[in-house]
């Protein structure tokens, strides 16, 4: 069973409540009024599961932060306030002062509040509540995929799970690469100008793959990717050339880039909301009615998903 | 530096929102609309530090989210919603099972709704964010003790502080003891009824000398407090009788009754509240102009408080 089973089976239980869209988004949503939704999301991460020993504090709290704020991205939401729930092996003042000053430079970049938190002594770990507003049943779902629909991806996909992949190899990974892993931006502003644009959308995560087959189960279609369409960074170029294997780009994940489906007639706004925020949008397939991803392009490896459990 | 003086320096940065009443109470204050705020909390709660090893995980749930309410019976809240983020070693079915059965039992019993929440591994942790609703400028604060107000404290001091003591002793405590450590009672239908009738309000989780100070601190004032008016439980009675020690009863944590300043003018309103309810209020003492608590009743001894730094 993993971690999306787990939650599915034993956390499943907002089926009751008509005013909460429960677990099962990249938020969930809650209404307050007859105009706004809050959108709420969770995540921990924890040392040497989510960033390696020894990763600076300031990479901490950014990277912290910076995913749950792609939660609320994902959903087209605005961030309104965050708790934060900060679990420390022993009471580092330096380390305390140079994460507070990072998390707070994030946090003032996005316009988002801290507004409570609990300190706890035990392994290092950290546990962010994010909340945004969206305007009434105007949430980017990843259940309203529409056959037909094109994918599109923001940016470049897997220079983060690069990082780590040469981290792992003991082979020191670029500047480049390891800003993306550590540093990754949250596409707050593309998610909420996908509103009204986007059918469905997920942020990549857990991998560009795993992340698309969420949004097709939930939406009941398939999809067909273009490998070749897929957007690459030089050194994620490299390596696919040298192992002749896309795993790291279809599989890794922590790239926080955002996967969205649009109709065609939007594409023309899509193409205002590229040139406005000057951010690179690549069409990589299309929503089609059959079950699963088929992969165009002469790589059929199945490629391993990270698993929590 | 303590926990509370780490938090203040480290995490306190939401002066400048004028919708925000952030750290420093038992929620944070949201304005969300005309009439209403949120108000939210976040605990977290660790093996070895909040619950000892070999504790059930019907009890750990229990303890997660009632910890959490207390929150929100504190500042008069009614619960609405929570996350969930839950740290696993491994992971176990029949474990998860009986989590999640307790913790949808208490959730339903208050009318609170699991929204989301994140998976992770490693130590074992449970941390939960609560959300609730109160009338906007309703909520029950620290700030706002007066001098000559009462003060109360609603059910028994320090029986879970005793059952703990116990076990750490190696001496088994009652099932009674046993329940009140693992199995406490958020007063979420008590603090709602304060709101309109106390001046201040605090759940005692880390003591009540501790949590008292902390109203007097907030609202400039000082305490006088009779032990003999401190309401006990017999076990806690006998072992004050045996040990001439007030210290579990003053200054042991995890009680999560509430504390509370009433003006003398509202005194039959809380009495017909204690009917209502059927809960037992003491008047433990007074709030005075001087600084800190003068405690009546031969016992001067300072007593420590649990700090986790």
């Amino acid at each position: 069973m993993n971690e999306f089973e787990l939650i599915e089976k034993y956390f499943n239980w907002t089926g009751s409540n008509p005013d909460v869209i429960g677990v099962g988004d990249d938020c969930a949503l809650i209404t307050i009024d007859s105009n706004s939704q809050l959108a709420t999301s969770v995540d921990t991460l924890i040392e040497g599961v989510h960033f390696p020993k020894n990763t600076s504090a300031a990479d901490i709290a950014h990277k912290a932060l910076a995913v749950n704020l792609s939660d609320l991205a994902a959903m087209g939401a605005t961030p309104e306030y965050f708790t934060l729930a900060l679990t420390l092996p022993e009471f580092d003042e330096s380390w305390l002062k140079e994460f507070s000053n990072a998390l707070k430079t994030l946090a003032n970049q996005y316009n988002i509040t801290l507004v409570g938190g609990d300190t706890t002594k035990g392994q290092l770990s950290i546990s962010i509540n994010v909340t945004g507003v969206v305007k009434k049943n105007k949430a980017l779902l990843r259940s309203s995929a529409q056959v037909g629909d094109v994918i599109f991806v923001s940016n470049t996909i897997g220079d983060a799970a690069l990082a780590l992949w040469k981290i792992q190899q003991n082979i020191k990974p670029s500047e480049q690469l390891l800003s993306q892993f550590n540093r990754p931006d949250p596409q707050v502003q593309l998610g909420c100008a996908l509103v009204g644009i986007a059918n469905a959308c997920i942020d990549i995560s857990d991998g560009l793959e795993q992340d698309l087959t969420h949004i097709l189960k939930r939406s009941n279609v398939g999809a067909r990717i273009n490998l070749s369409d897929i957007p690459l960074g030089i050194e994620m170029q490299t390596h696919i050339e040298k192992s002749q294997d896309w795993c790291l780009a279809l599989a890794g994940g922590d790239d926080y880039e955002l996967c969205f489906s649009v109709a065609p007639e939007n594409l023309s706004k899509l193409k205002k909301i590229e040139e406005d925020l000057d951010i690179k949008l690549s069409a990589i397939g299309l929503i089609t009615q059959d079950e699963g991803i088929e992969r165009m392009g002469g790589f059929d490896k199945k490629c391993l998903s990270y698993q929590h459990f």
